[in-house]
């Protein structure tokens, strides 16, 4: 049994039931959106239309719980180690399965994640300051508007690691490479350019220490269809509980471009 | 004006009504298919699974003609030099364009197409035997299952271009930077492995010469979700007539991974 389906064995039995960063190094991790049917097409084309923050690994056939590309035989309804359901966009619940929240015009859409990028920097022999300083990544709220998509809109969340000017230009090449984990950054150098006001107050995780020699290096970020989902409140959702990803069957080399 | 949008205002005025291969070289061209709204879903989740032989590059929001990723402020109805409208699966016209056959439900989909990597490869040197040739690429039904989603299934469908062994080698690397242009081949060597029983009769287009010294090349083709179509049915169907395909305005190398 792959180390991947282990894990999601001990989820589905209850077993495990914290976060996923860390753990099956080399396996692509996904966050997690359910949505009704009829809003799937159109986060679909929200999705493809914004492939940096959200980049689509896999989604499933309408009322089928089955990843039949990155995890055939996975259940979606209980193969995560924690669950979110929202209710016209209030958080209602958090769960260990969601077996019972199911739907029959469910659609589930898996969306790749830094931790793919990350561990080919740290492969690379980047620093990564956050898992230095052992803290979550900070994210923040940008101007970068997405491409809309009938009722999807909204402007990117992004990640921010400091770099020296040479690492930005490895990490640049490194995490190019893979365009379904983020890929290469959306911007470096001044925060304000994008509309982030204080480096030292992110939106979301952890600030963290820019040395005198270093510039933030800023990613597209996957809490960004969380936030716009927010906007369009949808009856029901169901998403990852933060950290607690998918662990898929593939491996992080199938991702690159 | 780009040279791609007068080549579409040209289309417009009903002034270009015949192939667009060999024109606007550079820019990115696409295949064309329009659905009902009630198909679009299941047709974008298809070519999601089966990026080789379905690169998306745009699809429009339900109802408007304006493919806004990769040709802004281009109408979809009248853009292109020749248009199919299929009723139950049925040709039923060939048209100029598509104004009043359009409808409030409709959704454009724009597929990568093989002249992009075929630019590439004539760029480094490569032969192209049916260039070479001045006729149209041969292609293949064979037995290499696509992924299904809902309505849509079937075989892919595959072009074939002779190459040397070390000119294969050139061409999976060149090709591969292409991924939504139909990406690095599928197979090389023994057409029988993928089901094609006559290499010298192929299913769409004309046979080409295969020297001693050379292997047959397979690339996934956009011929497939037309192929699948054909099974599907849809009451209303539209795409772009053989070869008379939408120049869109991004360059050859915005398509590279």
């Amino acid at each position: 049994m792959k180390y991947s389906q282990q894990i999601r064995e001990a989820c589905r039995q209850g077993v495990w039931v914290k976060p996923t960063s860390g753990t099956a190094l080399g396996y692509v991790q996904a966050n997690l959106v359910i949505l009704p049917q009829a809003l799937a097409f159109e986060f679909m084309l929200f999705c493809h239309r914004n492939p940096k923050p959200c980049p689509l690994l896999d989604v499933t056939d309408v009322g089928h719980p089955e990843p039949i590309l990155i995890a055939p035989q996975a259940d979606l309804r209980t193969d995560l180690p924690l669950y979110r359901i929202f209710h016209g966009g209030e958080l209602v619940q958090e769960s260990t399965q969601i077996i019972s929240d199911w739907r029959d015009d469910a659609v589930g859409f898996l969306l790749g994640c830094s931790f793919t990028f990350e561990n080919a920097m740290l492969n690379a022999g980047l620093p990564i300051r956050n898992v230095e300083q052992g803290i979550n990544v900070p994210m923040y709220r940008t101007t970068i508007p997405c491409v809309g998509a009938g009722r999807f809109s909204g402007n990117m969340v992004v990640s921010m690691r400091p770099l020296t000017m040479s690492q930005a230009v490895q990490a640049i090449q490194i995490t190019g490479r893979y365009p379904k984990a983020h890929g290469a950054p959306v911007h470096l150098g001044s925060p304000q350019e994008i509309g982030i006001l204080d480096i030292d107050q992110p939106d979301f995780g952890d600030p963290v220490e820019i040395r005198e020699d270093e510039i933030p290096v800023f990613w597209a970020c996957g809490v960004t269809p969380q936030v716009v989902l927010e906007s369009v409140k949808p009856e029901w959702a169901i998403a990852h509980a933060p950290g607690h990803m998918f662990v898929s069957d593939w491996k992080d080399e199938q991702l690159m471009a």
